[in-house]
């Protein structure tokens, strides 16, 4: 990688630029509308969400029968909340073993599917995933509001750097940004860092999509190699996959690294059943939170305690969402085990949906989520288990060495394993660890009886991360 | 992977169903064309196609203005072969060194593009392609007719294994399998075999899309495992990026793992710069080959010494193929270094495009094609003498130990290097070589001296594949 040969530098397209060359909103009325008017056709969307439900979904119709909860209820959004029912990953876990592979909420006819994604089942078995034509196609279509809030415009180069594999990663984002008509550089994952930099100079790329974890290593390596990545195109980051980028911490190094760059925060999510419709999304004039398109996904905070019992603006909470418009694999109050907090201010922007301004900063259950990858514990001590040489007890670090989150494994070596094959044991569990996750974690073999033994209720999670 | 929860075996559908029940072609005025009246059009689209570069792309008016050739020299196909001068890849090369990103040959402006792929660079500098949005809304919509041939229909699910990045790779597929209507599982190369093995069968994939190593290596991982993928679903094989589909043994193997499966050719080309369009593809009703869509990519057989002297059909020679579409980066007689036979017989499907029975079977240069990738000679040089420790000489040895083809680079430890780094050496080697070539070869470290020094005209390929 040389930086011999690159041409003048770039010319960079700040925010207030952005903002004045095209039409300020990709679909004004929708955006700017009155919220009392928005709340009335979100009421009529849910009414007309539970009756599809009820009617067309099996496995609404047995929850709600089991809960006394009929559609016919619910006549305000005060109503939606207090009245129905949440569902949780658990119970579309449960009801796709039932019923394979879609689950009985698939909705739609299986030859009404263009797509099929799937989770990647650290868990055990993978989620999928089933898109409708008319699903597929409405979320291209929606999403291009979410871009556009962004900062995304039809001349931009476009460098997308999430995974376009078995997960939803790019591909609704993907799509949406082509028929924005911007042109797309889907160079994805698997392309090394040091080409990564090498290509969004050469292209002179105007915005960088990924999580806030490679942002930030795509700024550091090119540090690392000489290059001043201020000096690139880019002046938008929309990053997502992880939390990140509305934690100032991280969005002051980020700043460090990319000089003035609008660094967007694309999700209040981190859970593939919402995809591939991109419902939340930074704009260009607020530091950081996402607004929440709530006549497309309906998101509300709700108690921790009582998912039926709401918490008023500004009051953190559990974050419950629900899909307005989708017709396949519909989710409607699904618990999403993410912690957040909603603001009604009035934003800078013009746009009048509520914000999330923290994003998504906290979960509610052991999930823990290492860059776009969902680990959970029980994954992790699955992988331990099945390694012949390692012994009884691990600990899980996670950790924010540098303002991301990192984990480290350390495995208790077997009594009986000679302490020269600690090296070889640690070999075989980050195969074995890449393998069964998908993302890399650290590894330490340690002695036996390290670690305290754990029982009922084991506490192997060690969060070293500050709380700020 | 278990397949204890596997349901009753998935019926297949032959290639007897998938030719009656829906419609034989997918564009039959065009597919079963009068060859002389087909011809007559292409003659024209040529003669648009030779006034339109001559006039907007400064590439060729430089190289015709060269070769004291004019766009009027052209007035049938023979013209065109014994009169227009071919480019190559080494002259497409040097232009996008001298016009970065894209030569003087992109066509359209930068505004008019909408997708950005690259090459692997394995030469040094990546060749970057630029798509424009007419072409690629031009693309998925032609390739509808390739797959349509191949045996898709709107109610198969198509489980693809093409890597989604940087390359070309599945991408043009993709967009065509979705706009035929069928449902698309875009797995691509990041999921281990065995999760791709268990999700093929769960979701009762019609049509596997991959390389024929892969799906070889799925068959046989399979087999491994207890599991017979003769019983799943998969009825249509499409593969290409790598030669095989089209050779007997690959294919009689190929049967035996999968039993009565369709295996079509998809390409009669290793060369990113004739995609995304895929205008060549095996038919149900022949075994082995490819049809050659002439009046969208018009290709030649021609002397492998000399490439304005025709060879008549039935006659090996160098492939030389013509965008005859195209607006973006169009390639006019592009020298693509393969080795064909085009076979004008008439095809039992019925299509009277000419064939190339055996597929392309050769390269004329020192490119090798490993696992759809492609591999110089003076790439793996490179990484040898830039890796401290490997000593003067090394071997490239190419096998075909079951059917496909395989690399071994054998490098000399350096006399100063103990013995005992030796495996430090292959294990810094191999890691080198991942992030070059982007494709895994074995290393074997040997001792200093073990080969005759090399000096003009190096021969350091040992190809030990059979000629069969």
């Amino acid at each position: 990688m040389s930086n011999a040969n690159s041409t003048a530098p770039a010319s960079r397209r700040g925010a207030a630029q952005r903002l004045s060359e095209y039409r300020r909103y990709w679909d004004e009325d929708r955006e700017t509308m009155d919220p009392r008017l928005r709340e009335k056709k979100i009421v009529e969307r849910i009414q007309n969400q539970l009756r599809y439900v009820y009617a067309k979904v099996p496995f609404y119709r047995r929850h709600y029968d089991a809960h006394g909860f009929t559609p016919d209820m619910v006549t305000s959004l005060e109503d939606f909340t207090t009245k129905v029912p949440v569902i949780t990953k658990k119970m579309l876990v449960a009801d796709q073993a039932e019923h394979p592979p879609f689950g009985s909420y698939l909705g739609v006819e299986r030859s009404e599917l263009t797509r099929i994604h799937g989770s990647s089942g650290t868990m055990g078995t993978p989620t999928m995933y089933g898109v409708s034509r008319r699903d597929w196609a409405g979320a291209g279509k929606f999403s291009c509001m979410a871009l556009w809030c962004a900062g995304l415009r039809p001349d931009d180069v476009v460098h997308i750097s999430f995974p376009f594999t078995l997960f939803f990663g790019g591909w609704g984002l993907l799509q949406a940004a082509e028929q924005l008509g911007a042109c797309t550089f889907p160079v994805g994952t698997m392309v090394s860092t040091e080409r990564q930099i090498e290509l969004l100079q050469r292209l002179d790329c105007d915005v960088l999509v990924a999580t806030p974890s490679y942002v930030n290593h795509l700024g550091t390596t090119a540090r690392a190699h000489g290059i001043d990545v201020r000096a690139s195109a880019i002046s938008v980051a929309v990053m997502g996959g992880e939390p990140g980028a509305s934690i100032p911490a991280v969005r002051e190094s980020l700043h460090q690294l990319w000089g003035e760059v609008s660094l967007i925060d694309l999700a209040a999510g981190s859970t593939s059943e919402m995809y591939p419709f991109t419902t939340s999304m930074g704009c260009l004039e607020s530091d950081g939170g996402v607004h929440l398109f709530q006549d497309e996904n309906y998101t509300e905070v709700v108690s921790i305690e009582d998912p039926n019992e709401p918490v008023p603006p500004g009051t953190s909470g559990a974050v419950v969402a629900t899909h307005l418009w989708r017709d396949s694999q519909p989710m409607i109050r699904f618990w999403t085990g993410d912690e957040g907090v909603i603001d009604t201010e009035p934003c800078p922007c013009g746009r009048t949906y509520p914000r999330m301004p923290k994003g998504v900063y906290g979960r509610l259950d052991d999930m823990l989520l290492v860059r776009g990858a969902n680990v959970y514990p029980s994954a992790i001590e699955s992988v331990v288990r099945g390694v012949e040489g390692s012994g009884g007890e691990f600990r899980i670090i996670v950790d924010r060495p540098a303002d991301l989150d990192e984990i480290t494994v350390e495995v208790e070596r077997d009594a009986a394993l000679a302490t020269d094959r600690a090296p070889a044991l640690q070999a075989t569990l980050q195969e074995q660890f890449k393998n069964a996750l998908g993302v890399r974690v650290a590894i330490r073999v340690v002695e036996p009886a390290t670690f305290e033994q754990q029982t009922f209720k084991a506490r192997r999670v060690i969060d070293r991360r500050s709380s700020s």
